[in-house]
């Protein structure tokens, strides 16, 4: 058995759903009309209100406790949720169950990298909101359980300067993770090429707080269905206006009608693009210290990308305006973290990837886990692996990048 | 040496420049007029002009014959490029120098998968640019060196019984290949999951022909700072108009602030795209004889993606319509071939890629190309391989599935 008892499992991927008083606890009086706030709609549903927008999924793809047969439901009420979803007291007894040690908790409502906050027409409460968010995750949630949280926290992106003194006030008390957008760009905001971000790298830097990219986090969809077909010349306003007369009135399409699995099945692709970016940015080699976790993408592609990217910058870097003498693959490996849940083909070319270099991931509450059997998917996953190589992978290299020693 | 000298390379993915008399040649005479003419600007730049639309890189990404220290200069006449490039008896003395058998040549102006056919105003018109593209690939490209050329053709595919009619007029006199989008749905067609294409898929089986896949044929050219930029809330009318106003009015962007280099490093990622479109769509199990080629993507990342899709059919299948009972990769090892110019990880796993799955292309005159040194690279590349699986790669694999014997 590679994976021995007394071996930690650390994950850097689980997320949170926030609880019904998550801001109205927190933020000031002036705010709470206008603030998060859970109504419960005509229905017995629960609903997010938020400013003059409703979002109704609590608890997207929260289905930790169901059988896949049972997948597909959104949970309506809070009640339809295991209560380790929303509580970290019991979900401390859901990692017991799973043989989890400590888990990084991303968020739910404000999207994986913040983006409904970014959207908010009113800053000042939006950075109320962020702030709030992030002290429930520090100090409530984490707080719970010290040494079985990772602490993670958000960042307000449509401000540089503000995202700086939250870093640091945030770092301060104890914030290990920072969830980023995996590209600004979807968002409206400048682009990981840009000098913009400058001063937030510096910051990171300076505080030796993981950027964590999480699959999704920029608000892009992956897949020629999702976001791509919002590039078709056809597509407008959320639906195709005029194919039947580009094809002579002989084809009608439905706007989904791609199964949401062949999204599913790409999400690596984003973080691909998201590495592609950042290491033909130029902003690695003015950061030397920073440190990236891709979340919820896997290892297998690895060594692919690698390849390609280096056969690109050989042929590309005499007249693009990218670093004539850092090999691509040089900076992704210097800077770059993974994790997998199920990878055999990334176990199996784990020395190519690096040891020092993968970690694992749980994804409770969503439908990429295993919960209540990850340590035993893991330990199958690791099973022709050395005993020290095992521990790598599952303990010491999330512990030492994301700085989360044993207690 | 695994690579012996009677092994014969049979490239899957190359391309020729259209010369001046492509169209003027073949068309009717009430077409001659709006139909694609080369025109000598006031700067003496040769640009191809098409209805009232004007097309001004007449040899897109032409480097061949150039060090890299040469790449970014598009050529403005033909004269600045090799002959090879646009003249078949030239090409046959270019890939004998290269140690290149046969090579299947996808067309330059009409765009990879006939997108600028598709985009006409004039649809009678454009079907007759695209059988004059058809006639020049196969009767007078292709018939200058029988044997030396996989015949490849593209289809009107704005009107599906017109794809049908034209695919059994092409494969009638010897097409082995049809260039067909990577995806329909960027240009505004029905996508993959649309019964739309049934009767095209129906025609492909009867007559054997390849459907090839070649990245960006649908257009999109991905990466977060091409394609995906188009989709940010601040992108409007091919720039960005707000994000001042979403950063607080402390940042600026560039429209194009990302080298290119980021889409040329993740090409693979659309074709990622297409097979988990095509494996989920069901059409495969309805036309089991359909062949797909993914050309200028690798090989490297085919067993990561199949685990992956494996992994999301098995949790997703009970809700999604997707097809209950068979295997994504195994649909995909069935339907799909791959190839690779360099791609050391994917010669590595060449076992469980599948030895009969993968073929090679040289990619003439673009900038991947090793042109003149092919040969030399890929036998490098199967170095470690043995010899009856590097004939395989080389060769055979390609023989079979274009149904393209030794003559």
């Amino acid at each position: 058995m590679p994976l021995q008892d007394h071996m930690q499992i650390i994950s850097v991927d689980d997320h949170l759903i926030e609880h019904p008083r998550v801001f109205s606890d927190r933020l000031p009086a002036k705010f709470l009309a206008e603030g998060p706030r859970i109504v419960e709609d005509e229905k017995g549903r629960h609903i997010w209100h938020f400013e003059d927008k409703i979002f109704p999924y609590i608890g997207l793809n929260a289905v930790a406790g169901k059988s896949p047969a049972e997948y597909g439901l959104e949970p309506l009420r809070f009640e339809d949720m295991i209560p380790g979803c929303y509580d970290p007291v019991e979900r401390v007894k859901d990692m017991d169950v799973d043989g989890v040690h400590a888990a990084c908790c991303f968020p739910s409502f404000p999207g994986f990298g913040g983006r409904v906050f970014l959207n908010a027409k009113d800053k000042d409460l939006a950075f109320a909101c962020l702030q709030a968010w992030n002290d429930f995750s520090i100090d409530e949630w984490s707080a719970t359980a010290p040494g079985r949280y990772v602490p993670l926290a958000l960042l307000p992106i449509w401000d540089v300067d503000r995202c700086v003194s939250e870093l640091k006030r945030v770092a301060a008390k104890g914030a290990r993770v920072v969830s980023f957008p995996d590209s600004p760009v979807p968002l409206g905001l400048p682009s990981f090429h840009s000098d913009h971000w400058g001063p937030l790298w510096d910051a990171f830097e300076d505080t030796g707080v993981v950027v964590s990219l999480h699959f999704g986090s920029g608000s892009f969809v992956p897949g020629f269905s999702a976001s791509a077909k919002a590039l078709s010349p056809s597509f407008k306003g959320g639906e195709f206006k005029s194919v039947s007369a580009r094809t002579g009135g002989n084809a009608e399409i439905k706007d989904d009608d791609a199964p949401t699995c062949t999204s599913f099945a790409v999400y690596a692709t984003n973080l691909m693009w998201t590495a592609s970016d950042l290491v033909f940015s130029g902003q690695l080699q003015k950061h030397p210290r920073l440190k990236f976790m891709l979340a919820e993408g896997g290892i297998g592609w690895f060594p692919y990308i690698w390849e390609r990217m280096d056969q690109v910058w050989s042929r590309h870097r005499y007249y693009q305006p990218i670093d004539f003498d850092t090999r691509p693959s040089d900076l992704f490996k210097k800077h770059f973290w993974g994790c997998y849940i199920e990878d055999e083909f990334g176990i199996k070319n784990r020395h190519e990837i690096g040891i020092d270099r993968i970690c694992v991931e749980i994804d409770y509450p969503h439908s990429d886990s295993n919960w209540p059997n990850s340590r035993k998917g893991i330990a199958a996953s690791l099973a022709e692996v050395p005993d020290d190589e095992a521990h790598r992978i599952v303990e010491l290299n999330a512990r030492e990048v994301l700085n989360f020693p044993r207690g």
